[in-house]
């Protein structure tokens, strides 16, 4: 990979150093993760003042907040705001995912200031053209997406979702509305159903998948990451592991090999609404078929009736994805299938993914995160709340509970019936 | 059990058909399961306007809130309107555990506002006692104890949180401090650190644990159901699956089969702080020492840094718990660790625990979970919002979230990029 990619070689000679030290990792695993293709480093030089990122286990698991704009709730003072959340709660990448109002403007504005990876589904800026004319979908002219993704590599943008892995064939899996044998939810894929519907009603293959070189060709000259979307994703628990899923995940794979051959970095995304007991298998077969290529998931979601909440539901499936093998978190809001976050609902999301992130890593045993429960602990057991803010997920939250009565020795929960001190203070007697 | 306890016979006969029907099992399945200790109803008698219901898999799996004052922060109208919280979100049982003010009279407030039941650990009254006039725990006189079941089992309280099976040899193991083989965060249950405290101080055994046959004469009189607290329940992963906890489950375990032939119904407290890796064996091995008798679990909480939010790290242990058999999960707050939760906390607490309820079942195939399931996608793929908010887990905050744009056909996400409305209009045309 690095010998091939000479814009990924300098900046990663340039970074090494200190994401090796962040990362816990030698220089050299780093550099044999990112030519296994196991590992892919974030980072588009025409991103200004870019801190580029692995992503990858053992790297540690990162995650991605989705801002933007949408038709019903447009605002980009609020968009700017959940860019400043995202950075004080600690999100690693963000994704503009705007479909309302001047999205070059918008993306410049965010490329502007972000300094981490962000990620764009381009296929949102070609879809805005049509629709926002009234015209239907199958009237896009394929020209137009090639043309936003080299726009876009040009303005900066790390890594890009394209759904390059939906065939006709898997369109028809998608819709197929046969009760026996189709699916529950359908197509759920923003980006995916515009071209599910525009392979349908025009009976014509995916161009991206068609013309997968031309895109190589673009990401390889700006090191952008391919993230290659998951059109298919189930939308419902019923729906996972299908042959829709599966049938996408195939093609995937080979796109993996193709990129892997031209030097351009990848990473598939992946569920979706998958139940418990069937998320280790999930993740594992698209591990298996795409050639242990990072997987960035949206959730999973375990159960589909958790809308309002579906942070938790998505934490839930996020931590045994993680277990599974998942390298990177999508989070998920409370907003989820409702509305678009707002800023509380970002930090919400953000922090549930750090929870899913860390429960399954302390199952893995990854030393960054038994580390930060050990500090946690011996705080905790010493009653010393300052080191208990410290070591916590999210301190701010530590310190706002704690106000009230922050000069107690305990805490409110207990007072003076607090278990700890009344053990400790046998032992100090 | 049921030839055993007339009170719980006759109250069985007297709700049996209703707790069918809710439970999706016949009578004789309810039945086979008290007889085999595998299921337990609650209800005391004296508890006026009960609803009794049942705690055991295949039964739903129930969700308990705990509520009560404290010495920090202590307002009987804020209880009160965390019981009207708990209605409304739809907890199972409510548990008052106030060690502030005058417990007698809250516990009756709250018993004459709650209809499902109640659970105590009269262990903090008599705490309360001693604490509040500034003597030290080791001066308990063991009476009082059992006058404090005996008077709260007269009041009406269903269940009680009992510490019987911690020893003075597992206290000594919670309390070990030898940094290769002790605990790192010892004993942090609020009733088993003052039975440790009192027996190391005195160099006795548990009261409780001793005298365990006038308990079971008290509650049989009454039907209250003992839920045999886990005061070793492990504070910190690191101590998850320690001696201090497996030797406690033996002794819980014996106690389960006196209870049994005496005619007393016995839950079993588990974890705690469990990571997730360790969870399901955990779990297995607390059933198996207790002849699976039903289990109450406090998370488990998958990290040990998540607070502020461990109303999340609980639900990722909660759903992998009621996955391995846990039947009963006790909630935990965004408060946890850090202060008295309030009403919002409790609403949250609540939610995140019949999320994993949900999870966990749904992952173990139960029919209630799945026809939820089927129920929102159904509604999802129509676009039919009425549906969805029947269907949600917390129809309320659907409601709230739409309300913007209650009236468009889309969420307030996508809006006309909505990916079912896509394929759904391409059918329609």
């Amino acid at each position: 990979m690095l010998s091939k990619n000479k814009v990924l070689k300098t900046l990663f000679d340039k970074h090494a150093k200190a994401l090796s030290a962040y990362e816990g990792l030698s220089v050299e695993e780093l550099e044999a993760g990112i030519n296994a293709g196991t590992m892919v480093m974030l980072g588009n030089p025409n991103h200004p003042n870019l801190e580029p990122i692995m992503i990858g286990q053992p790297a540690r698991v990162k995650v991605n907040a989705n801002i933007g704009t949408s038709p019903l709730t447009h605002c980009l003072d609020s968009e700017k705001n959940k860019i400043k959340a995202c950075v004080e709660v600690g999100a690693d990448t963000i994704m503009d995912l705007s479909i309302s109002g001047d999205l070059d403007s918008i993306r410049r504005t965010m490329i502007a200031s972000w300094h981490k990876p962000i990620g764009t589904v381009p296929m949102y800026a070609v879809g805005q053209q049509i629709l926002d004319k009234d015209m239907p979908i199958s009237s896009m002219d394929p020209e137009m997406l090639f043309k936003e993704v080299e726009k876009q590599a040009e303005q900066g943008v790390d890594y890009m979702t394209l759904h390059c892995g939906i065939t006709r064939k898997g369109a028809q899996f998608g819709d197929d509305t046969d009760p026996k044998y189709g699916r529950v939810m359908g197509i759920v894929s923003r980006g995916g159903s515009m071209l599910a519907r525009w392979m349908l009603d025009n009976d014509k293959e995916n161009p991206l998948l068609v013309n997968y070189d031309r895109l190589l060709e673009i990401c390889l000259k700006h090191n952008v990451t391919i993230s290659l979307g998951d059109a298919l994703r189930p939308g419902g628990g019923d729906d996972a592991g299908d042959a829709a899923q599966i049938e996408e995940a195939i093609t995937l794979g080979q796109l993996v090999r193709r990129s892997r051959e031209a030097g351009v970095q990848t990473m598939i995304e992946g569920p979706g609404h998958v139940r418990m007991h069937q998320i280790a298998s999930n993740i594992q077969i698209i591990k298996q078929l795409t050639y242990n290529a990072p997987i960035y998931v949206l959730g999973p979601l375990t159960m589909d009736s958790a809308a309002g909440h579906d942070h938790i539901a998505g934490a839930i499936g996020g931590a045994l994805g993680v277990q599974a093998g998942v390298d990177f978190l999508c989070y998920l809001t409370p907003a989820e299938h409702l509305a678009l976050p707002n800023v509380d609902d970002v930090m919400a999301g953000v922090i549930a993914s750090k929870i899913a992130a860390q429960a399954g890593e302390l199952a893995l045993g990854r030393k960054h995160a038994v580390e930060r429960e050990n500090a946690m602990n011996k705080a905790r057991k010493a009653l010393d709340w300052d080191g208990m803010t410290k070591a916590a997920l999210d301190p701010q939250a530590v310190i706002a509970r704690r106000a009230p009565h922050k000069d107690e020795e305990v805490c409110a929960m207990c007072g003076k019936f607090c278990a700890v001190k009344m053990l400790n203070d046998r032992r100090k007697h």
